[in-house]
């Protein structure tokens, strides 16, 4: 019998959308996501989860559609009273959304961990799939700019991603323990792929693989390990990723992903709009429609990594 | 020259409207209100401090007049989010009424003590009276019923004032620390007068009366003590302070408060409707309209409050 079950590695926003298509193609039983933290930061007290409330809120069909981010419907009365009362009111906290950010960070004082946490809003909001945040230690991106260091949200809300990025460093990384159940299905027989999802790699993937033994594991690991590109036509989808590149004197290009991911990569899917830039990718490449606009964009991406993964996993 | 600070010990909802009177009729400048923090709690793990927050708002002209507590033009989207995560929904948190509690949260895990943040926070609201928490320590009160112990809130939100009272406790009142201020106003020769506001006795003005040092000070204070009687035609005027004196066995009665509050009394106000009422009562007793519907009645019981203390307090 095929192995069954699919690991995704994911950030936020683009990398859900491609989640969200397994969980609508595979039985969403058989899928695990390991999310990104390094974006986790505490704000008023309350600790904020973007990617993994980014992923909770999309499997459960609470997001906002045209967002991205946060809960549809939602209202801002609590951030313009905090702005009323002198507070900050730079980074949005939606009046629904803080519902989740209140019971987390209750839960983590209490001493429940991060992923027991998330655990049982997932089991709440009844999605199958597995979420879990890639470590339950603090992993925090900093973002060395020529304007100096900053948080990333700092960077990311607050500055808009506009200083220029000279070095990202995860702080907390190096000594942070990888969520036991990655490793576990990195190293199992029963993984089918292993698909790194159309995320920022510097800002949303790099977090996972600074994690103790998780380049090991991934060069380890039995089932293919495939990435999609998030660079389609010379640039990046949405998001810093391009501008990133640039200041990092990265040449913008699918191949300079790719090869930023280095050898334990087993294939690389391109955009249908860069069928002829495959130059320089040195593993399989697959070509596919990745702009996941639709459901179906989605659903049909998934199938296809499926069937790549399968040609690449036979022995 | 005649002493020119006024001193309040107040509760919520009832003693917020005598204090609304003394701020249109005094400068507010001169006034300073010390408000019950028994009935704060940690709830969702926000610090909720009812009285407190009932003051301000009352005096910044942001209280909803209908409801009596919270913010006017509230919305509860919040709270409602929170029962759909499976959190607890008994204690209603507005989503404007938030802002307060989750930036009070955060300055006292920031180590700023509560005095000092509703001073910022009175500051930035433009009132011009001041507020101050009895203490800055905890002091928690707990109401022993015939179904067990409660929690201040337990009881009065969560149960609705229905489970038989037998005593209640003020649990951290005997090493709490009394606000300086309020021993120093008690102390001062510049003080005109001090009113026990219209409160519940034994859940609003009893923790402030537990602090050590305050029954004392209010013995030794040189301007006049007096009260404004809580119960009106032989019953409290809102909430259970009627049914809590028929538990503890006390009569029903505005002389039995006054004998409650003891032989640092110089003067108790009796509401028109109860003239006759005045036996039993050992201190001059002044006969006022003390139910506060309008801001005209509010203002009118501070003027006769403070003539009748202006009589006292003549050598």
């Amino acid at each position: 019998m095929r192995p069954a079950e699919i690991v995704v590695l994911s950030g936020g926003i683009g990398g859900v959308k491609l989640v969200q298509g397994f969980a609508e193609t595979v039985d969403p039983g058989t899928l695990w996501v390991f999310v990104n933290t390094g974006d986790d930061f505490d704000h008023l007290g309350l600790r904020v989860c973007p990617d993994l409330d980014t992923t909770l809120y999309t499997l459960s069909g609470l997001a906002d559609p045209e967002r991205g981010w946060g809960r549809r419907d939602e209202t801002w009365q609590f951030i313009e009273a905090v702005k009323g009362l002198g507070g900050p009111d730079w980074f949005r906290l939606g009046d629904r959304d803080l519902a989740l950010n209140v019971l987390r960070s209750d839960a983590l004082r209490s001493g429940r961990s991060l992923s027991e946490f998330i655990d049982a809003i997932r089991r709440r909001l009844a999605i199958d799939a597995r979420v879990l945040p890639m470590s339950d230690d603090d992993v925090r991106t900093r973002v060395d700019t020529q304007e100096g260091r900053l948080s990333f949200q700092e960077y990311f809300v607050g500055r808009q991603c506009r200083p220029v990025v000279e070095r990202i460093v995860f702080a907390g990384a190096a000594s942070a323990r990888p969520q036991p159940e990655l490793l576990e299905k990195l190293a199992s027989p029963q993984t089918r792929a292993v698909i790194i999802a159309p995320s920022n790699p510097y800002l949303s993937i790099d977090p996972i693989l600074a994690l103790p033994g998780v380049p090991a594991a991934l060069r380890g690991c039995p089932a293919p390990v495939l990435a999609v590109s998030p660079i389609v036509g010379g640039d990046s989808v949405k998001g810093p990723t391009a501008k990133i590149m640039r200041e990092l004197s990265i040449p913008v290009s699918a191949a300079a992903v790719a090869a930023h991911y280095g050898d334990w990569l087993d294939g690389f899917v391109l955009d249908r709009r860069d069928a002829d830039r495959s130059e320089g990718i040195d593993v399989p490449v697959r070509v596919c429609d990745t702009l996941m606009h639709t459901l179906d964009v989605k659903r049909q991406l998934a199938r296809e990594l499926l069937a790549f993964a399968d040609e690449l996993g036979r022995p």
